[in-house]
């Protein structure tokens, strides 16, 4: 099995790292598994006989002694005649490009897709679905929701006699790390926003993140994925926690709970703000995401996971473990 | 597929019920799928033509319109012919009887077994898991551990990638509860634990749980199912909670902590009371039961469920969903 990687952020240098330590493991479920080529808006590396030890020394692909194609990602897929896509560029909400491109060529020339990049899913989960299918390929994307924790993987292998009524939860760590810091530690919601931007939690226009738009994407793959639904961004009733002030935080505090985004797929598909008691065992904390599937027979199981960070890998790494195996 | 089920206690008349009611989607994974017999010590009925709506309605065998066979269960085993055995006799942990010889009998005859028994595992795990390797046949388990929270498809599933260095937990339902009436309405161990035996949650001699026997017996089947080891009970540095005073949950609440009944199993296997501070994802309350895993790549991953009850007939339903169709 060859594969390639689009996207060299933190990600996909985390993918890389574990692609080498896991390549034993790898190759039992996939035999003659590689890394063949890497792209970015650089441009590409192309080489069967990759070298994942230098590979993950590099900060930029320009780093890795070989040669950098300088075109386009698209070029790289098109050429590698590889069996899997890794899809770890950033995500677009709007258009899902330049990872929905990547996502439809990959399929079009046969490839596995594996995902952490939301965008193409939430902007046309359908439509790559159904590709994929006609193509016999299979799209995974684990890593697009709670980071590392297996929520589509478990729905899909640990509970098939379980009908899901509901699913909701805490999907977004950068607001579950404002709203802990303004809980515990009693700062303003701008002062608890300022240090997340600065411990590289929250990114430089945190708008994503506090309106709620990540965790809505989120929902929406969730509610697609595990709900059969076709819904978009524009189905999700959404409030973010931009107006969540110190003193609704120290109300809630005194009555036992904690204000959470809490995101939340029924019939309706809702993301706001909400009051969850201190000893429910989703009101979990700091960057941490949780997950709570409602079902007719196991009733109520909750997951719980780091939200984001390298151990999202964990996820990529077991979705292409999943993958039907091809030989050589 | 036919289905023997040995067993007619909470569990197997909750777990007719859940067939009942999942017959259609059963069919879909094992074409022809039906229960054709169900032994208790009163004896068994073998029909092949079993009449599930009636047999969900009666409390014991005898209920039921069909002649009883007023023989032993593994007469039934053996005359059967069925694919697969659902064990659900009570846990024994001293010899794992009798649902050792059942389940022996069982993959012997080639059938697949799905147990809610802790016992045989207890006692015998390698040698039931060579002993079915060797006929081709599955042992499906996840009902044994942590009640509808599927712990072991989980692993197996979802985390093939990752490496589990460390498992611990909250896996006694019965010591959950008591801890958490000590906490929450600050009553002694002793009125606790009246109260959980008039709400029938605790046995009347409730010593295998209170004693942390039952969570040492989970552990190791824990131990052996996903660390790989060969763990016994004696194996097992085992403390219960019968020691626990008013005044030490008072000072642990104080410390902004609870006292738990906490099984781990990493090098060595241990269930003891410890501090967990309440904030923790794993300090979950009443019947809960709470696992954590440790890996290499997902780093921590918490799962949350009811630990005992008719849910976790889910854990059956989907072991029995993930055996090998045989088809009709």
């Amino acid at each position: 099995m060859k594969a390639i990687l689009v996207g060299f952020g933190f990600i996909g240098r985390s993918l890389v790292k574990a692609l080498a330590s896991k390549l034993e493991l790898i190759k039992r479920f996939h035999p003659g598994f590689k890394l063949i080529g890497v792209a970015t808006r650089q441009g590409y590396l192309l080489d069967d006989n990759l070298d994942l030890a230098a590979l993950k020394e590099a900060s930029k692909i320009s780093d890795y002694p070989g040669r950098l194609h300088e075109a386009p990602a698209l070029e790289l897929i098109e050429a590698s005649g590889a069996d899997v896509l890794f899809e770890a560029t950033p995500t677009n909400v709007v258009d899902g490009q330049p990872g929905l491109a990547h996502m439809e060529a990959a399929i079009r020339a046969g490839m596995h897709v594996v995902t952490s990049n939301k965008g193409p899913l939430v902007v046309a989960y359908r439509r790559l679905m159904e590709l994929a299918a006609r193509r016999g390929v299979e799209v995974k994307f684990e890593a697009t929701v709670a980071g590392a924790v297996p929520l589509f993987s478990l729905v899909s292998s640990s509970l098939k006699g379980d009908e899901v009524k509901r699913v909701y939860g805490i999907l977004n760590s950068t607001t579950n790390y404002i709203l802990s810091r303004m809980h515990f530690d009693n700062v303003s919601f701008e002062a608890a926003l300022r240090e997340a931007k600065e411990r590289g939690i929250a990114e430089r226009d945190p708008s994503n993140d506090i309106e709620g738009i990540d965790a809505a994407c989120k929902l929406v793959i969730i509610a697609n994925a595990i709900m059969n639904r076709d819904a978009k961004i524009q189905d999700v009733e959404r409030t973010g926690i931009s107006k969540v002030t110190r003193e609704a935080v120290g109300l809630a505090r005194k009555a036992g709970c904690a204000i959470k985004l809490i995101a939340s797929a029924s019939e309706v598909l809702t993301v706001r703000p909400r009051l969850v008691p201190l000893n429910h065992p989703l009101c979990v904390h700091g960057t941490l995401n949780a997950v709570c599937l409602e079902t007719d027979l196991a009733k109520r199981l909750i997951i719980i996971g780091p939200g984001a960070g390298e151990e999202t890998v964990s996820a990529m790494i077991n979705d292409l473990l999943s993958l039907p195996s091809r030989g050589g």
